[in-house]
């Protein structure tokens, strides 16, 4: 046990009051960065705390190191107020951390298998697409499972709609179109997902898993990791619900990869 | 802003994963404590995280300063893991502090308005009750009024059913029955609602806020402020739904603030 008296007094620490952001950066360059500050900065608002200021962001990517990292940023409503009662002119807090990163080709390419979560997330429209601090439920849906072959687990909410994967957003191809769960109610509004959605019609839909099972194919996706082909999905209990053949020249790959700087084939 | 670097890396604040208590520590005296300390051993289970030995925690009411004292007291599942997914064996953070305390007796005894909050919880079952640290739903209640005639603001779930208030949990008399809302899909259970409950039934009911506006009296408490009866209630643009006469001889409050080491009436 180590001791936490410094940190008690932050509001991040005392009640998730706060946002934060993972961006993948190459050789010092920021990639997405608009989406990243764009979605910090409706976070700030709708939480009712001053963003950070735009110059002090702009060169952290190039404060990191070479090659490729993720540059973790934090912003919180910093001290004070009354229990959860905020401070009227809240003095926000800010920090950042960077690591190196290294994405995992082969699922990329041979794609993954994922569960279903028996966590069901709470709805909160106040919040719903925020990447905020207070995220214990995505945590509590990470425990549900320990096995390395399982990639993700998906969650719906609390009326049995899907969401999003833990960490992760999720597509797939219905009919022909892609679609993407509604994120108006719960799960985090990914930033490589608002740049698919400009690069091609992402249909936004209220389905349950039943959905996703009699997808043509199916995906997950974030700015750090790229997107994964699903090749498996099990329910919470581990049984396979469907298995997908994946593609080895895969569409969605093919529109993501360079947004990120990552193949679009494994001949890359 | 100021830096937080150094806090980034544990998991309660990265992620809000991990619980707290406030204690009313009367001249080094915790009171309620074996109370908290449940609520805390509990929280810890469900979380799957190790709960702090219990000969660590006894010792700090008494390291309080003297007179009335608020001791805060904060478990995280400390660092490491990846993302979302905790370590397999995690080593908990755990730290404290203590700031003096003043109740407000006019709130005991002349009683409090009230508001209902347009928030609405987001159903959880698997946190529900617990004290955890991801509390920006409360920290959104609680940003809806500035008004100081306002004490406290009731919070239904999504379902519209009442849970509590922002920080305190709510009591009323129905048909000269005690009744309180069920705490099983949102909320925090109190530990002076428990201890209360050990001491005179407590019916617990799934309601919505119409049955509140038809008891003979309501209440709001914890066990760092004992027990407000409402004066007031009003809807979440300031209307008034319900005003109620305030009993100079309260029996929740004669069963409460002796508890707490509080009056029971003005005369004390």
């Amino acid at each position: 046990m180590q001791d936490l008296t410094l940190l008690l007094d932050d509001r991040g620490f005392a009640y998730g009051d706060g946002l934060f952001e993972t961006v993948l950066v190459r050789d010092g360059r920021a990639l997405l960065w608009e989406a990243h500050l764009a979605r910090l900065a409706e976070g700030c608002a709708r939480l009712g705390l001053p963003a950070p200021p735009r110059d002090r962001l702009d060169p952290l990517p190039a404060a990191c190191a070479p090659g490729l990292q993720v540059l973790k940023l934090v912003v919180t409503r910093g001290s004070g107020g009354r229990g959860y009662r905020p401070p009227a002119e809240p003095t926000p807090r800010w920090g950042w951390s960077a690591a190196a990163f290294s994405p995992t080709p082969q699922r990329w390419f041979a794609g993954v298998e994922v569960r279903l979560c028996a966590l069901r997330l709470g709805r909160q429209p106040r919040l719903a697409g925020l990447k905020h601090l207070a995220r214990l439920e995505n945590v509590l849906a990470r425990q549900e499972w320990d096995d390395d072959i399982i990639a993700e687990g998906l969650m719906c909410d609390s009326e049995g709609y899907l969401v999003e994967a833990t960490a992760m957003n999720l597509v797939w191809l219905h009919a022909g179109r892609l679609e993407t769960p509604l994120l108006d109610q719960a799960g985090v509004a990914g930033t490589l997902l608002a740049a698919l959605d400009a690069e091609t019609p992402l249909q936004r839909v209220r389905v349950e898993p039943q959905r996703l099972q009699q997808a043509e194919a199916a995906w997950v996706c974030n700015s750090v990791q790229g997107v994964w082909p699903i090749r498996v999905l099990r329910d919470a209990e581990g049984a396979v619900l469907r298995r997908w053949d994946v593609a080895s020249d895969d569409p969605l790959r093919g529109l993501a990869h360079p947004l990120l700087g990552y193949p679009v084939g494994p001949d890359a």
